[in-house]
Parts: structure tokens; C-alpha cells; sequence
């Protein structure tokens, strides 16, 4: 539970320097692995850290209105070429699930920089803010408020699970929060956005490959469920005089496995989890009023989670029925499939020599961009096939693999990439267009 | 959810003025009703109130080595009348489960000293601590260390959820710790205790009577159950990859109430509660590596309880291993079944004009008492049949009348009764010694 990275699987002697920089940052003693929330003391010393080092390689640093975080190498500009990934977690997650594409885009700034390489056209390396939603509930915060995906309104009044808003906690971390929202300036500066991630599940196991490009993430969402019985006595209430909502909660979390199991073992994709619950009042001896759990659901398209969570939702309405409960499903975050930018990741494949390409199963900030711009993403072998845990894992050798394909794509969109493609005063070397399933 | 006394049903307008003093403390405005935990703010605020209470009707105030706090009237001594019951509460209980036993009491001694009465033994009102078990998970936990169930070191270790330790929250509010443990000369000096509770189930309110004395209390514990299976990203992981503990912990919630309705069913007495879960990590997008849930379990007999834990133990087992999982279940508390004094229980009914008897589902600090000295319990009606929420009631009308049968009997305890049977030099008026069933 304490040594997270050199408790992993494989070389646990080696890895990428920069991830041991940051090693002891956010550890979690109760949960193992890391809790690294936004504006907790473990999120602001990782920027102070990422700050530091990009300065370190003579990169000029900006926050955003939205608390995303910009290392400029060279002049801002449009047409950007942008890396980067987030350096929060979830609760008691992995040292890989962000820091690997923060840390690996500032050794490929190093390693171009070593090659001699002068970028013809702008760039950076960005760290988006809340990529997890673990403090405020909504997955991807920072590019989903840069892209208006979620409004400045909606954010600031985002609760934690302590009650505290994000609009508090914004400035209780000296953030400005009145100018959260779309940031069509910061949006336009992009010409592309690339996010190395270590991968989340077997693929590249499987394939026996250490790098891998995305094709798309599965069309995804959150959904506060909450069920409501009467809070009474434990020892003195008949079970017959009972309306419990932990037991209708219990029953609806059956339901929720066996309905995504059934679309699975049908040839499709689904995933559906409940993780996280909060039931009230809370005590050993007392029938809760309410119980609220809450679901992730996934499919291959944004019909198929639609039709997964209407099912659903209709077990959840049966299963609290049965118990003299009633329960009420709220969204609390919805993501749409994303198919990533195909030109992109042909030049990608191409510049890489034909490296596998995987579906991701999980969301990412790519893929909230990728209805702005051309988005495009590389997984890096993780040995384990778990993460959002302690055991997310990815060996120095992988690790490395990674940081040479993205240093090999940077140079040549940094070099020939604003050669390939001049535009006339519009947007030279812009790739390519938003695919059509892009949001 | 604000205004807990004077929203409850009924004669809303009046309630005891003991308990409109302290009507404001500890309210929890997440939960609804209080939440008035052992040396948290709202507690310590019940404990000075009693204090100028007690004080302000020439009662003498101590409190003992393990945080109860007994006012005498009169000197201290051997053979004490004794009546009281505890200030805290569960998270989001009630206004009257506690307080009203300990406003009972004090008014009880001004109704006393107004009739004239000089007590011919001695005489205390104590308030008993943490007897919910609300903040350190071992309900009448004052009680216990007093009568060595539990003992100092036990206590002392206990950690309440947010990972302090009983020792060192009890440092912080001034309370010596390292006296914990049986107290024999605080027990040799109670010659019989007495304690008036609100009901707590819906017997009163079938026989239409206002005042009950009760004839027991149900075997009944508390246990951890800790599902383990294996952490994991909540998109990325198939459905049927997974070793999912929150699955095996609702598969088993089902079967803890499957198995009580059983028994109860068949015409037996049991009951069984889950209230309250710790998953971790506990995030939306995160399987997660180990559900805790707590069980509440209870039935008319020792046998009878284990029994019921043991089915329970059976159905958990089997809902881990069909999920991959695995369990542990550990004890953290349990209380014997109590038969209350027959003797004691006999002169109270008496001196009430034959008041109907009732059971108790609920635990409390008479019934640990009853191993070492004669105890008994007066119920006061609750017009919802509701409690450990905020819904919980008793009327003025039915409080009242509480008072007035508390008084009589001490009125009766405290002149007759050291005249009845002084006994040479030994424990004078001493009423029955502990029934074979006590603990």
C-alpha cells in the first residue's frame, strides 16, 4: 500500500525519472495508491512541480480561465500543436493515469531539444484541471468548460462530497473562478491535441505491443441514483414494517450488472458500475432514509448507453417499487462516442510504423476536444490491465517507447507539419476537419 | 428537515422546555434531525447544559473515569436510587431518544424538591456516554467500560471514521483517557437504575397507552463485513473481467433481509440492518477494491442472534465467491439478551396503577447495567412509531405523563423504599438482586 510505484509488477528499479519526481505526491494512506483532487494540497503542489519543471526547459507558462495549465515552447500562437495530459486522480488511483502523458510530453520537449529541433509553428504542453471529476463529479472539467460543454454557472456551483462549492474552492486556492467557461481564444490557438495515457485495459497485452493509437471512446456518462425509504430504527422495526432503501439500492446494483452482462454476452459493448455511495443517515443501527449510489455507464455509441441506461433505470424503478421506495435518477455528466480524427491517426500510424490501433474504454480529454479539433491519442502498455488502482502499472521499457513515438510525432509535426500545409492566413497544417461522430 | 421539534406531528407547539433548551444543538442540516456525537461540539454543549442544569437544583456534578456524568442530590453513597440516560445521538436522529430520559430526570427532582421530599438515600441523575456508539461503532459505550465489557485498552484503541482514535479525541477535549475501564466503586453505590426512553417501535400506540414498563431487550451486535475483490477502471474493464465487491455486498444485502423476514415470518423475533457502507476508493468511474458494509443484527435470544449471524455469514460467503470476492466479517460488538429485574419491574407497575409491559428492540444502558445491579425502563409513547430519525416524537401530554409516573416511583424509591428493608449495614432497601437472565 505504500510504495506504489516500486510495489508494481516487472522492473519496479526503473522509471521514468520524472514520475519519481513526484512519487511521494498524494499518496493515500487509507486507500492506498493516490488521491490527487483538484486544489487539494497534493493537485497544488503537482502544479507548482509541472511549473517548475517546464520552466526549467524554457517554457512560458499560463493558467487558463478554466485552471487548465499552458507551457508554451516558443511564442503562442494559432495552429498549435498541443500534448499534454492531467495530472489529477481518482480516489486511491495509479501513478500512471494522467502524470505518464504530462511527464512524457516534457521529455519529448527535452528530447527534441537535444535533437536541436526549432519548432516551425507553435506549441505546448497543457495539464487539464479535474480530468477524474473525483472532487466535483464531473469527469474532464477543465476541457469540457474550455470547450462549453459545461457552462461557468454549472461549474462554480459543483459540490464536494464536503460540501464545499468549486466556486469556494477556487478561491480559498487564490483561482480566479468568475471567468470559467468557453475559451474560444484558447480554442483557437490549437491546431491538433495529442494525449499519451497509459492504457486502461488488455489490448496491448494482448497484442504484445508496447504503444498503441486510439480509434474512439465509448459514449459515456454519470448518474446520481437515489433511492428513498424511511429512515427508522434498526433493532426495533419489524422487517415487514419496513421501507429500506439500502435493500432496494442492493437489488438495483444486481440489476445494473446483470443488465450491461446480458448486452455483453449478447456481442455488444457495455460497461455499467456502481463505485461510490453515500446513504443517510449513515449508522449501524439505523435504517437509512435514503441510499444514493452512483452509476457509470458506457457503450459503443450514444445509443446503446441511452438504451443501457433506460434499462437500467427501469430495474432501479422496480427494484425500489418492490421495497415501498421510490428512487430518482439524475445525469450528472454525459459524453458522447468520440471517433478520433481519422487523418490524424493515419499520420500517426504512419509515423509510428503501423502500430496497433485500440478503442478506449474510458474518457478522456481528447476526446471532449476532439468536436473542436483533431484529436488523436497513444496508449502505453500496462502489464497489469488494471487501473484506476494501485496496481496500474506501465515498465520503464514501455514507458521509453512511448516517450520516442511521441517525440518522433512531435518533431515531425514541428518540422513538416507547418511545411505540409500552409493555409492562406487561416489555419496552416490543420490536419483535418472534426470527424462527423467527433462529439 | 430544519425545524425537528416543532415540525413533528401533533401538538407541535408544546414540548417539555428541557428539551426546547437545547432544541438548537447539534442539529445536522445534511441529514435532517441532530447529530450529537461523543466530545464533538454539539455534545459537549449537552454535556455544560446538563452540568448548569443539575447545578441549578443544588445537585452535586462528577463525572466518572469513563465520561459519564452523575449529578447527586444530596451525599453521595452505597445503595443509590439512580435514573438518567444519555444525551447523543445516532447521525440525523431524533430529539428524544436520550435527552428525553435525561430532561425526565431533572424534572423529576424539581417535581420532587417541590413536593417537599427529603431522599431518606442517596440519589443521582446520571448521563451516560456515547450510548449510540455513533462516533467510535460500540453503542452504551460508557455503560460498558463502567461494567468492564468492554475494557480501557479496547476503548482507548477504537477509531471513529475519520481516523482518530478514542484516546486521542478524548485528549483533545480535556478528558483524561487513561483511567478507562470497570469502575466497582461507581457501581457499588448504585443500589437500582432507573431509565425512562421514548418508545421506540408502535406498542403504545396499539394499546393506546401513554407509559410502558419494559419487560426486555433483544441479543443484538454489530459487525463488519468487508467484501475484497479487485480495484478497476469503471469503462475499461468487461463486464465479465471483474471481481466486483460492491456487487457481492448488494447480493448480500439481500440476503441479510431475506433471511430476518424468514424468521420473522415463521413467528420468531428477528431483525437485520444494514445502514451504513464504506467502499473504497469510492469513486464514480472506479470498480472498487473493498466494500465495507456494517450489519445490525438482533433476536429474542443469544441463540437465536447467533443463529441469525450465522445464516447471514453463510449467504455472504456465497454472494463473495460468486462475484470473485471474498469476505470477512468481524464482531465488533455484542449485548446478550436482557430480562429486566422482576422484582424492580413488579414495583414499578404497581406504582403506576398496572402500566402495560413491553419489549424492547433497542439497546440501552439499563440493559448493561442489569448484569450487576436491578434496572428498569419506563417507555414514553412515540405517536410515529419512528426513531433514530427525525420523525421521532412524544407528545407534551405523553411526556408529561412520563414525568409524572418517574416521579412517583422515586418519590416511593427514595422515602418508602429505604424504610422497607434496611438491610444491617449491608445495601439497605436493596429491591432484588440481578436476574438469572441479566446479561
Amino acid at each position: 500500500m505504500t510504495a506504489v510505484v516500486s510495489a508494481a509488477p516487472g522492473d519496479g528499479s526503473s522509471i521514468l525519472p520524472g514520475l519519481r519526481e513526484i512519487d511521494d505526491v498524494g499518496r493515500d494512506a487509507t486507500r492506498g495508491g493516490y488521491s490527487r483532487h483538484l486544489w487539494g494540497d497534493a493537485e497544488l503542489s503537482l502544479r507548482q512541480w509541472f511549473v517548475s519543471r517546464a520552466e526549467a526547459l524554457g517554457l512560458d507558462v499560463e493558467t487558463d480561465r478554466n485552471a487548465n495549465i499552458w507551457a508554451w515552447w516558443g511564442t503562442p500562437g494559432q495552429d498549435a500543436v498541443v500534448t499534454g495530459s492531467h495530472l489529477d486522480s481518482v480516489p486511491g488511483g495509479g501513478a500512471f493515469d494522467g502524470p505518464l502523458g504530462v511527464v512524457s510530453a516534457l521529455d519529448a520537449v527535452a528530447a527534441l531539444q537535444a535533437l536541436g529541433v526549432k519548432p516551425a509553428r507553435p506549441f505546448a504542453v497543457v495539464v487539464f484541471a479535474e480530468e477524474e471529476g473525483s472532487r466535483f463529479g464531473v469527469a474532464c472539467l477543465g476541457s469540457r468548460l474550455m470547450t462549453g460543454k459545461t457552462s461557468g454557472d454549472a461549474a462554480r456551483a459543483l459540490v464536494d462530497s464536503d460540501g464545499v462549492s468549486l466556486a469556494s474552492a477556487g478561491n480559498r486556492a487564490g483561482f480566479d473562478v468568475t471567468h470559467l467557461g468557453r475559451d474560444q481564444a484558447a480554442l483557437d490557438r490549437i491546431g491538433l491535441f495529442i494525449e499519451l495515457h497509459v492504457e486502461q485495459g488488455r489490448g496491448l497485452i494482448d497484442l504484445g505491443e508496447p504503444v498503441a493509437v486510439a480509434t474512439s471512446i465509448l459514449a459515456h456518462g454519470r448518474w446520481r441514483m437515489r433511492f428513498s425509504g424511511q429512515g427508522n430504527h434498526a433493532g426495533a422495526t419489524l422487517m415487514t414494517g419496513r421501507r429500506d432503501p439500502v435493500v432496494a439500492a442492493s437489488r438495483a446494483i444486481l440489476g445494473v450488472q446483470d443488465i450491461a452482462l446480458g448486452v455483453e454476452r449478447a456481442g455488444e459493448v457495455a460497461r455499467a458500475t456502481i463505485g461510490r455511495s453515500h446513504w443517510n443517515p449513515g449508522g449501524t443501527n439505523v435504517i437509512a432514509s435514503t441510499a444514493d449510489v452512483w452509476l457509470d455507464a458506457r457503450a459503443g455509441s450514444d445509443a446503446g448507453t441511452r438504451a443501457l441506461v433506460a434499462a437500467i433505470t427501469e430495474a432501479s424503478q422496480e427494484a425500489a417499487t418492490r421495497e415501498g421506495c421510490t428512487v430518482s435518477i439524475v445525469e450528472e455528466s454525459w459524453s458522447g462516442e468520440v471517433q478520433f480524427d481519422v487523418a490524424l491517426r493515419s499520420r500517426l500510424s504512419g509515423a509510428l510504423g503501423g502500430v496497433p490501433a485500440l478503442p478506449s474504454g474510458a474518457g478522456h480529454d481528447a476526446g471532449v476536444l476532439a468536436g473542436d479539433v483533431p484529436t488523436a491519442m497513444l496508449f502505453v502498455r500496462n502489464p497489469t490491465g488494471i487501473s484506476h488502482a494501485p496496481e496500474e502499472w506501465a515498465s520503464a521499457a514501455d514507458c521509453a517507447a512511448g516517450v520516442e513515438a511521441l517525440t518522433s510525432i512531435l518533431r515531425s509535426l514541428l518540422v513538416e507539419g507547418a511545411a505540409a500545409a500552409p493555409g492562406p492566413g487561416g489555419a496552416p497544417g490543420r490536419l483535418a476537419a472534426p470527424g462527423p461522430g467527433g462529439v
